[in-house]
């Protein structure tokens, strides 16, 4: 989501601001650079280091140069897409205004297994119409080697979703005094296409099914498909 | 979608812009009022009454009054969601800005079994197994009085969905010079949830099932379910 969650760890930054040789009244405003991060990333946390390129002012000359210089910064468990960490004065120098502020904002990358929304994780699976109709034992694979080896119970309806407890994102937990940060986990929540198997008509083993098979072959009510429309995850 | 569509009948209005006792040099801001309108009504258009009140000069008196007025204007087939209908001059007026216009913003109504998507409609079905496997004749309900009589051929998959040609809503198409208006139709498309049926274990019709049919029992192969996460219809 686009919210605009700012990482606690940095806030603490602010209060270091550093003195300088004049006292500018009004600031620059922030200057932003974007970090890909990847849901593999935001599984176990990690820790950028960004180069950038910033003005500076050199008082013995008197005239500005260019100097890069290396950021690095963690980027916790379950961080949202958006978060800003911010870099107070790490940014250009100019003669009549304070420096300006470094933001580095998180933009989640897209996979190719898994949608993200909140701290859980959906993915898809194709299955065969035995699976679905006796149930049995799937192993699907989570974020990096994770794996989860999951019975299935007898699905009662094509669109019943299977919920992995705590295959998700970490949540960042509000931790107590002294006590190290606790993480939850969202869910790894499947959804499943079921293969159906082509019955060729007036085979044998076509009519024993269709005859053993209960149902009328008819429609059964008309609704609003909302669990097929899910709510596409926030861009 | 919030396109700021403007139906064409309604821009010919501006070039008969009243003539004002004194010429003011600003125009006050629209005035904008929002109309509910259904799904039904947009699929044969649908002709509106609005009541507004605004505030005019008493030239005689010299002040103002509060006056009511009925504005009436079509809302053509198809009409999209935020389109906006202008009436110039209708609004408030003041000493020294010309009158407001009045705009009639549309503002689409949720259905009960439809979500539109552009000239396209969703809508669900809830079916038995014996059906998906071997096909069958449904009767889908459409917008107003319409349903469609549609033979569904055996799926293949849980998520294909049926396609009714021209069961949406119609699509306001270029006209040449002097023929009548022509509309075509979007899609009706129908998504299935298949409610499979509870087969016993170690009963005679269950195990005739199981080796009757095709299929291993297995999970085919894990893939981001984007059959399942439509872009949900912009809002």
């Amino acid at each position: 989501s686009k919210s605009d969650n700012q990482v606690g760890a940095f806030s603490s930054v602010a209060s270091e601001r550093k003195h300088h040789h004049h006292v500018p009244s009004r600031k620059a405003p922030d200057t932003e650079h974007f970090v890909k991060v990847t849901l593999e990333d935001l599984l176990s946390g990690v820790c950028k280091k960004m180069k950038i390129s910033r003005r500076r002012f050199n008082k013995v000359a008197q005239n500005f140069f260019q100097e890069e210089r290396v950021l690095s910064f963690n980027i916790p468990p379950g961080a949202r897409n958006g978060t800003k960490i911010r870099f107070p004065d790490e940014g250009n120098e100019t003669l009549n205004m304070a420096p300006s502020d470094v933001v580095f904002v998180l933009v989640e990358q897209p996979h190719d297994l898994f949608i993200r929304d909140e701290c859980n994780l959906h993915t898809g699976c194709k299955i065969d119409l035995k699976l679905a109709l006796f149930g049995g034992t799937l192993v699907i694979k989570g974020l990096k080697n994770e794996s989860f080896s999951v019975r299935m119970e007898p699905m009662t309806s094509s669109l019943s979703p299977l919920v992995i407890p705590n295959g998700g994102l970490p949540e960042p937990m509000p931790s107590e005094e002294g006590e190290p940060k606790r993480f939850d986990r969202g869910n790894l929540i499947v959804h499943f296409e079921i293969e159906l198997p082509k019955l060729s008509p007036n085979k044998q083993d076509t009519n024993t099914i269709k005859s053993a098979l209960p149902g009328l072959g008819q429609m059964k009510v008309q609704y609003l498909p909302r669990q097929i429309f899910l709510q596409s995850p926030k861009p």
